[in-house]
């Protein structure tokens, strides 16, 4: 574990494989953080995770290109790299990788990978491509690390579920770690992105989450899941002046409509800002019985 | 290395993994063999090379659903795992993974990937969807074993082309070694397919390779590639019963139409006869002058 002021930073996959080469471990274990950087709590929380399970902790901040698609906000996507190393740093990362975009795609490739029917729901609707993107910079993370486990955060829930398939269909040997959302004192899920909000928005925003909340007590006193959106919706559009992507109730994690077999349910909410979009998702045992329509 | 008789069958994930645990090799070296099994001499050439580089031999055998298209010959393709098994253990594998398509498919994914512009031409064009197949397969199969250096005969060149692209964009461990195309003595590319001709069509047969001879010869005479194809094409029109799926010379391995910046051409016949259809390629250097029209 990183001593603070031991972490190093590394640029180039070459380097970083020479590093965690996996023959030269000697029976130490690797924790690994994916992140787009612009560190904030919910990041830090999941190198805490990491750190408290192995021995070494590898880090990475990386705005992948690849997923975003054309209108989005690649260029505008907040970045700090001395603050981010700082903070990773202090948090006990012992690697911190940050490599430049020539340096993960230095070819023009055209092999893709198609994440299938749990990208056609919530922000795969809504973002075509991105979770093409996604996939695409993992595995190529996941192959240059090798980690033992890799962490992370339930507020990109349809995220994680689309890596667990991944994971598992093709035989990944990563553990995928699934870590709780870090909330404001208001509730708004900590993301890079509130930072492009306004005062005024970020004062409104603290609504998504309220709503879910209510949702989630609306679900246990008996409302059907179709009920439970349109209150959602109705919450979000009182308090917020934000435009609703999406509000949507599915089995989690197979991101199915048809919740009968279900043992969990998120309900999620995706709302545009003038210069963002914010998302949040709430994780719900479903209650079996015929309230469940 | 095996002793003649100490190879391992190996039947789920599970027990492979145990046992080529990257963890626990104490600095020995994994060469890998992927088959469809019904081994001939050009397999057993690949087990060679591998028991020459490597300390611990995996060979793989599966038919792989995947990789075949409808109407194709995935009930018809010969398999016969005794006499497999032996061929394995007498060439020196150490293990041979033979898995259920339940056990590397036991869940029903739509997770796809796409193997890019590499797969438009030659088989690609003609089979749709069997490189994604085998991209497939493979990313499990070395995800599974996570060998040191895999390898590949050169009879299936576009395959070789596209995983060598792949391993690059993705940056998996794994060396992708290339082993030159075993022959019978007539010529004809050894593979597991030619089982399937009749022995009329299997005396034809040999006419491909030397069509491509021909042709290759004809190259560096200073015939310009395009005139190449016709040459091929009428040969191999002339002397057997079989019809030509496409006679196409390509830069490789790029497979890119366009020659003028290539070191290497590849010259590719596909020919089908009743009941199965054979491919074969030579490799050429490229004379780099205006003859390359």
């Amino acid at each position: 574990m990183n001593a603070a002021g031991t972490m190093r930073i590394v640029r180039t996959v070459n380097e970083l494989q020479a590093i965690v080469n996996p023959k030269q471990r000697n029976g130490r274990t690797v924790g690994f953080v994916p992140t787009m950087g612009f560190l904030h709590e919910g990041h830090l929380t999941l190198v805490e995770h990491a750190r408290r399970d192995h021995d070494i902790v590898v880090m990475s901040i990386f705005v992948n290109p690849a997923q975003f698609g054309p209108g989005e906000d690649y260029e505008a996507y907040p970045r700090n790299e001395q603050r981010d190393a700082d903070l990773a740093s202090a948090a006990g990362v012992d690697y911190l990788f940050i490599p430049s975009v020539e340096e993960m795609y230095p070819n023009k490739s055209t092999i893709r990978i198609l994440p299938g029917e749990q990208a056609t729901r919530l922000c795969g609707a809504s973002r075509p491509g991105h979770f093409d993107g996604v996939l695409k910079v993992l595995l190529k993370l996941f192959n240059i690390i090798d980690p033992d486990e890799s962490y992370f955060g339930m507020k990109d829930a349809q995220q994680l579920a689309i890596i667990e398939t991944f994971v598992r269909d093709f035989n990944l040997r990563t553990v995928i770690s699934r870590v709780p959302t870090v909330r404001e004192t208001d509730g708004l899920a900590k993301s890079s992105r509130n930072v492009r909000l306004t005062e005024q928005e970020r004062s409104e925003a603290s609504a998504i989450y309220k709503a879910l909340s209510l949702g989630k007590k609306s679900y246990y006193d008996g409302v059907p899941l179709q009920e439970v959106e349109k209150i959602i919706r109705t919450a979000i559009e009182k308090d917020t002046s934000g435009t609703i992507d999406y509000v949507t109730a599915l089995a989690y994690p197979s991101l199915d409509e048809n919740f009968s077999e279900a043992e969990e349910v998120i309900i999620a909410a995706a709302v545009k800002f003038t210069s963002t979009r914010l998302i949040d998702n709430i994780i719900m045992s479903t209650i079996k019985d015929e309230k469940n329509d």
